[in-house]
């Protein structure tokens, strides 16, 4: 049976933009594993309850039932040692949590804060009112306002990827001479902004730019094709 | 013969407080390799020109000739495989040099920030004047109005310690199991404010400060027993 992935999707199906969701598709690729995706909703908590959470992306291969874009990188990379791997060794494993992490606590809080009123009409009707108020809760305030000044605040934003372009300075990807889970991770937090918002986050002569563009080019144009707003 | 390691000094020569030049100093302990450490100044110039630049760390092994902590990691790895791996392998190297990025970019200027002023005033009288005209002309402010307000602001900086506690929420060393470079990188530029300035940086209830007395513990507390101001 091919492995299911349940991803995010807006009210259009077709427009997946979770970056867990990215993070998780993009790891399935490098492995070469083909998997059937399904959309899920906000609301849908009751189809994901066999994963005992309520979050995606989840991953069901065979029996096993997997939650959580990091555990399912590693199960991945457990359960298919032969394929490519996402890590390069142990070592590998250890310090891309951190770049994980990064953009978990980092990158992302700071996109949100530019796109988050955008997430919000690209929803279905039936999931708007639970993203805004568990969002303006997050906030404490309008999802409007949280987005507003944002043509002036993106160039501030653009100074927390310093640590990007000093690392692609040195090697062409954060996995090294080739791409592994480190890219997919950072990839993925920014297919986000770019499948669910019309506002340009990158500029065009910003070497993650030109990063973005060659890690969304992988697996025969996968980033590159998905659909946006 | 042994390693010799040119490691930035205070006027007090026994204040070692370049974070590069920590980063190495926990390196070759990690290995295991004994070092004869040299006191060296901003001013010193002619001292290094050896290296071919300007800047410690410069480690001397025999006949080879080694600048700028990135490199002498990995040439202490590639010279010294048979000892504990700074880095777990291929993967381990590409992805720590995002944590070093990290370190370098984000984490450093912040420190920066609270502590440049206490930094001019260990100095030697003697290399005062270029340390305060280098570092005026790159905040283009005077120093003591830099680390003006630090009492607030370093509640802000704090902030930017998020990746490491999500981290060290799952395992105990950014390297995993056990320490590593990854580690000896964000240790590096930790001890810097330490030894360098008498205002604190750290909470004391933080995971951060509990990792980072765990990494001075290490090597029979060879962060630990470092002088400090």
């Amino acid at each position: 049976m091919a492995i299911m992935l349940y991803e995010l999707a807006a009210a259009k199906p077709e427009i997946r933009f979770s970056p867990y969701c990215w993070r998780t598709r993009f790891a399935l690729a490098h492995k070469g594993l083909p998997a059937q995706t399904l959309p899920w909703r906000f609301t849908e908590t009751e189809r994901i309850a066999f994963s005992g959470q309520g979050r995606v992306p989840v991953l069901v291969d065979d029996a096993t039932v997997v939650a959580d874009s990091w555990e399912i990188a590693l199960y991945l990379e457990r359960r298919y040692p032969d394929r490519p791997s996402l890590f390069g060794g142990s070592g590998g494993i250890a310090h891309a949590l951190f770049v994980n992490a990064w953009a978990d606590t980092t990158l992302q809080p700071g996109i949100s804060r530019l796109i988050v009123a955008d997430i919000w009409q690209a929803l279905r009707p039936e999931d708007q009112p639970y993203f805004r108020q568990s969002r303006e809760a997050a906030f404490r305030r309008p999802l409007e306002e949280v987005v507003a000044g944002r043509e002036e605040r993106v160039v501030e934003w653009r100074r927390t990827l310093a640590p990007l372009r000093t690392v692609l300075q040195r090697q062409p990807w954060l996995g090294g001479a080739a791409p592994d889970y480190a890219d997919f991770i950072v990839l993925g937090s920014l297919q986000w902004p770019r499948c669910i918002s019309p506002f340009p986050l990158l500029e065009d002569d910003d070497p993650v730019r030109a990063w973005r563009d060659r890690g969304y080019a992988l697996f025969d144009g996968l980033g590159a094709s998905a659909p946006t707003v």
